[in-house]
């Protein structure tokens, strides 16, 4: 079997992660490697960068300046959320053509898998031999068939670092708290915050995702007997929690207090469904301090919060995809298999199994509407690795004297 | 000069911060090597929890448990925001007398060495004979006379950490990201965000705090001209912008909203300022990507982002505060003394001299109305120490194929 002869072109798509660079790092340093690869370079701004012929050089760069991308957060070749039509992609392969570029890989997530089965096609139609990897990465973990994907671990230990600090902040002035999560379908991130959990009566109390069903009724009672036991109570909740039809919770209490007001509510300002969580806390219990904080964007990119074993898989990710492109005539996205506690494995699939798919948290991650199981923090605990220990003083009441 | 034997009281107060506990470690690993002190007392939430008679016994707590908690971010003894009057001090001093206290530790911020300084005038009308010892703490770093406060370092490293990440993950996927920060009166913590800046060309652009007025005009204008230079714009805000007038923006800009809509606003929720500021842009400018974070409690909790000055200090300001106690019959607050670039002293000055005073940033700290100058840099770099390294991919462009 040869191998074909030619340049490597590298896009990274979507949404930036902590350890999106190790990926880029790990595809360019093992593209080296081989002889056959003359050139390798990068698109700048994703698939854009490709259409409008924007392309670094990554062939020689030094290795110490690698090393310290890698550990940068974020998208270091910039990113796009484009969704390529046929149009799209032909203009793309002229660009790629006169590059000869024979190996492309895109970082991505659902999207970018979607992107790359797209191209695929297209390149197939048009009797291109150009050989398609897709990369994973997503904080949101709901790519189709891995185990999980790179970039997820170093999120989830954002939001378990978190709520481990949110906890002990609750419990000096106790009251409600609720962080909102990043997470449009799957919950994967906004249940790690079980991990910030050491004790019983630690926080998070409550946790509501995507893949239940929420029901504001429900969420008042819960928060009602959580406050009622402890005191206190802590909430991580999802972006994208709808009711049982399906409709956002945003939305749908942005429309009570639209009818209460006659007003005009934007649903647009990212704090807000926090803040009607907290308005609804506040206006259904006598509960006096409720406290919301929506974590935004410092959960993907927040300098200095990285999981280590995540970002060695990352790495790996980018390295495997060089190895499955120069081992034949092959396209498809690299997913990892867990096959021990703890050890992965790589193995390519094809692009169709990944694009346009959603993964979510499947039922034995829950006990309940509003709580995760051990099933979940046993898959999520070595992807997250250490957090920084706590502790609760250890000290005895004084007799009251009378 | 002979020293009293009796008993020492500790309580905090106030918003917790991620080193208050080192505080609360360093006075009670530093009085248990006076054989004058027999017992060490702490107050659950507070000074309620003096008034309530609910005390912890500290004095036998194992130093293992204790370095942990030193760790822990957050008030370990509880914490509360009440303000004595002359009736709550009776009925606390009826309990500390009764527990034969004479040491009265308060690790607190402004409204501490308010309640330090009632406490004082009170006991002294009452003729007990109590040392009390303001021990600093805040995030803010508004306190009098000391050059800064625990707590601040580390609160300062999260903000230039997070912005250091959003920086990037701003440059992946242009446009406007607003950073809203913590600081009514003070804008320190938000213009720590300039730390977090490596290069001319990296966020944040615009740094804006209560010390300046706001004038949204201005902003929009600023705004523009920053995205028209770089394509993208960061903006560091604080929660406490006001007008000339001293108007807080977020009710200036929540007028206007239901002036147009002639709904009911409100101004409760913490997302509120970012939103408004946000779509303030958005509506005043033809920039379609404009994101927002209110950075919430997770800048004075999150768990695992500590200076190391910071902590080192927040311990000495505990042990100097016993150190001061048994030194003979002194009331007073531990004050930081700048020495030299970089080294500190500690200073007792009397309670008057702190409380119920804010410090703001002087006006060399500026050098526009939008940005913060070297000499701010000098001052909080050695507070908040190292920062995880970054960097862009030093690549060439490649040069486009006719």
């Amino acid at each position: 079997m040869t191998t074909l002869v030619g340049n490597v072109l590298i896009a990274q798509g979507g949404g930036p992660t902590a350890v999106i660079n190790q990926s880029l790092v790990g595809i360019i340093l093992e593209a080296r490697k081989n002889t056959e690869i003359e050139k390798i370079y990068g698109a700048k701004y994703g698939i854009k960068g490709v259409l409008n012929e924007d392309l670094l050089d990554l062939t020689e760069i030094s290795v110490d300046n690698l090393e310290l991308v890698a550990c940068t957060p974020s998208s270091a070749l910039g990113s796009v959320r484009d969704r390529p039509d046929e149009e799209y992609c032909k203009k793309m392969f002229e660009v790629m053509k006169k590059h000869n570029i024979i190996y492309f890989f895109l970082i991505g997530g659902n999207d970018g898998a979607t992107v790359c089965n797209i191209l695929n096609e297209e390149a197939k139609k048009q009797n291109y031999e150009l050989h398609i990897l897709h990369v994973p990465k997503t904080i949101d973990n709901d790519l189709a068939i891995t185990d999980h994907t790179p970039g997820f671990g170093s999120a989830a230990k954002f939001i378990a670092s978190a709520f481990r600090g949110v906890n002990f902040d609750n419990a000096s002035l106790p009251g409600v708290y609720i962080g909102v999560v990043m997470g449009r379908h799957a919950g994967f991130l906004t249940a790690s915050s079980i991990l910030g959990k050491k004790e019983e009566s630690d926080g998070p109390h409550l946790i509501y995702t995507p893949e239940r069903d929420f029901e504001i009724h429900h969420f008042v009672k819960d928060v009602k007997n959580v406050y009622e036991k402890y005191g206190r109570c802590i909430v991580a909740v999802s972006e994208g929690i709808t009711d049982a039809d399906g409709v956002p919770i945003a939305a749908k209490l942005a429309k009570q207090i639209e009818h209460d007001a006659h007003g005009n509510v934007q649903l647009s300002g990212c704090g807000f469904l926090g803040d009607l969580l907290a308005d609804t806390i506040k206006n259904s219990t006598n509960i006096s301090r409720v406290r919301v904080d929506t974590f935004g964007y410092l959960q993907r990119s927040f300098a200095g919060c990285v999981s280590e074993t995540d970002a060695k898989e990352a790495r790996e990710v980018g390295m495997q995809a060089v190895m499955f492109a120069m081992s034949g005539d092959v396209d498809g996205s690299v997913s990892i298999k867990r096959v021990s506690d703890y050890e992965v494995e790589y193995e390519l699939v094809h692009l169709s199994e990944v694009a346009g798919k959603t993964k979510i948290m499947p039922d034995e991650f829950f006990i309940s509407n509003n709580m995760v199981s051990e099933k979940f923090i046993e898959y999520v605990k070595p992807l997250v690795g250490e957090l920084p220990e706590v502790a609760k003083l250890k000290a005895a009441e004084v007799s009251k004297i009378k």
